[in-house]
Parts: structure tokens; C-alpha cells; sequence
């Protein structure tokens, strides 16, 4: 389990949240992008990248110029968020609708991974995740492209998971109003590749 | 076009910014879920949440006691991003895979929506995002249930798009590297419904 800390203690319909590693670690795995969120001259900047996972740690990358990897270099607080939307959940009554979702939020420091063995690991690993089995067809990274690149990663140490599941939760006084109500799924689909 | 103030001026491929509106807008209009990034005792907190659009704003909804509906309300500075993924780029070089996407990143202070009127008219909006005309036929929210609802919006003022699309780019001297190139579609669909 992860440690239930003050700032990872579920307290909003706290009977969806849990510190369940593997939850948390299909949560990652599954989805293809997250929010890594850090203060920045005080105020909240949140930017949308390409996660991953190599064991405990959430690997992120980026150009050496970009702001985003200088922050998480030098140390910055992050918070960073995941979300999978599994369903629209429709109640009886508007003020039960819903969603089905997974998250899970994440905070911490992100270390720097340094060393091109290390590197070249971390990104083979990016593009087994994207397509499993791929790494070793294509042209692997130069040595220029590995000092370009800069490779980070989060320990999953501090966070938690929150999911909805199930169909809607209407009130008793509710059930024979005159509207269908259930789950409309949704998933994220890869369509027929598109060679270019 | 939205302002391009410090903070939202792309720097990262700038060549991907845009600060027109309608693409904003429709981004924001597809996307079923966004993040919402606060400073908290100066530490970034990103959580993920349902939002919607009713014309130049984002509206967010939340219980009375959530904290984020509580920093919203309290004028806190936020990070609202949302990201729809469209495709895995798969180049011929490990270095430069990558995904098509469709992201927004606002900053801001919302607004608490207050007045059952305007209160039930957003809750409309919401619903009829969810699924298009059904807001007429469910069982419309109480005074008390209205009362139990935090509705906040930010002015859709200070931001910006960006996105990628197309296929990988690779360099001239791997055109002939001997793996498949292409892109592989990425999309959010809907199953069918599952009355419950």
C-alpha cells in the first residue's frame, strides 16, 4: 500500500479511493497521457505530457530546453494525474449523473535519470508500452539524440487511485420517473494504423 | 484570439500554438474531463474533474464541501488543462516517436455561479453535453439539491491550444530503415448503453 498521507487521504466520497499499488499501476499503465502539475513564481501551472511506467517509478521525457523538464530537474514539487473515463452515467434525476472513471493523483519529486544505458532503457520502454514489441525494429537513439533528451522519474510513493464504477444511484422516490437511465461505456480505441 | 500573455505563450514547438478560440472551444467541448491545478500550502495539487463549456466560460460543479470547489470559490489561481490524444506516431528512430494530440491549458480565477436559475441552467448544460436533449426529460433538481451544488466558472481569457497531427518525422537517413512508420488512430468512443 502506499502511505496514506495528509495531502493523499480521500476525502471526497472518500469509499472510492484506495492506495492499492497494482490499482494505481494499471491506472498508469493504461492510460497514454497525464498532467504534471508544479508551482511556478507562485501561481499553478499544469502541463499535459507522455507518462510511463518502469516498476515504482512514472517516467516522463522532454527536450532539454523545455520548462517543464527543468522544473522537475531541479527538484520542483509535482503533482501529477492521470484520469480514464469509463462511462457516462445517466441517473433519473440531473443531480445524480455522473461519471465511471479511474484516476489517480501522484505527488512527489522527480529524479533525473542520467547515463545512456539508463536512457536508452527508459525510452525503449516509452515505445514498448506504446506498441509491445517494437523497440528492437526501430533505429535505436545516437548518442547525440540520448544527451538531448532529458529522462525523469517519479517514485509512486505518495498518492492514490479514486474510481467509479457501476450503473447510477438514484433516489427511491425516483426510480419510476419516465427516462431510461444506465451507463453509456466509453473507451479509448486504436483504430487501423495509417502507414506515413 | 485569446491574449498571449507570459504564461501562455508556447515555447515548446511553438509551431503547435494556437490561441484561436473556436479550436479552443472545441477542444474544451469534446473533452469529457480536465484537471484543475491549485497552490495548496505552495504545493501544486492537480485534480481531475468533469467540466463543460457555456459560451466564453468553463463551468466546473463540485459538493459544498470539496476542497477544490472551495480554493475555486475562494478566487485561488488555476491551471485548467485538458488533453485529447488522437494517435501513437511511430517513426522509424526510437527518438522521434510520438502522439497526436489536442490540448488546452487556461489560467484563471472562476467565479461561483449563484441564483438557482443560472444554477439549474448550467446543471443543463452539463446534461445536455453528456447526451444532447435529455435534460428535458429527467427529473430536474430540487431547491435543496441545488443548494448542495457548487457551480464555478472561468472566463475562457488567458490560453492555449496546442496540437499535433500528422505522420512521424523522421529523418532522411532512416527513410529506409526497415520497420513500419505510420500512425495508429486514437479515439474515445461510446458503447452501447447498459440500462441500470
Amino acid at each position: 500500500m502506499l502511505a496514506t498521507t495528509e495531502r493523499t487521504t480521500v476525502r471526497q466520497r472518500p469509499q472510492r479511493g484506495s492506495h492499492d499499488p497494482d490499482l494505481i499501476a494499471a491506472i498508469l499503465d493504461e492510460a497514454l497521457t497525464c498532467t504534471v502539475a508544479f508551482v511556478d513564481d507562485g501561481r499553478p501551472v499544469s502541463i499535459p505530457t507522455t507518462h510511463w511506467r518502469m516498476g515504482e517509478r512514472v517516467l516522463f521525457h522532454g527536450g532539454m530546453g523545455s520548462r517543464l523538464g527543468r522544473m522537475m530537474a531541479a527538484g520542483a514539487d509535482l503533482c501529477v494525474t492521470v484520469t480514464l473515463v469509463d462511462g457516462l452515467v445517466l441517473a433519473r434525476s440531473a443531480f445524480h449523473h455522473s461519471m465511471n472513471y479511474r484516476s489517480v493523483v501522484l505527488f512527489g519529486q522527480a529524479e533525473e535519470i542520467s547515463g545512456p544505458a539508463e536512457k536508452e532503457a527508459a525510452l525503449a520502454a516509452l515505445i514498448e508500452k506504446l506498441t509491445p514489441g517494437r523497440y528492437a525494429s526501430v533505429r535505436p537513439p545516437t548518442q547525440k539524440e540520448l544527451a538531448a533528451t532529458r529522462l525523469l522519474a517519479l517514485p509512486i510513493a505518495e498518492g492514490s487511485a479514486k474510481v467509479r464504477s457501476g450503473p447510477p444511484v438514484d433516489d427511491e422516490a425516483d426510480m419510476s420517473w419516465p427516462v431510461w437511465a444506465g451507463v453509456v461505456p466509453v473507451a479509448v480505441v486504436k483504430g487501423e494504423p495509417v502507414a506515413g
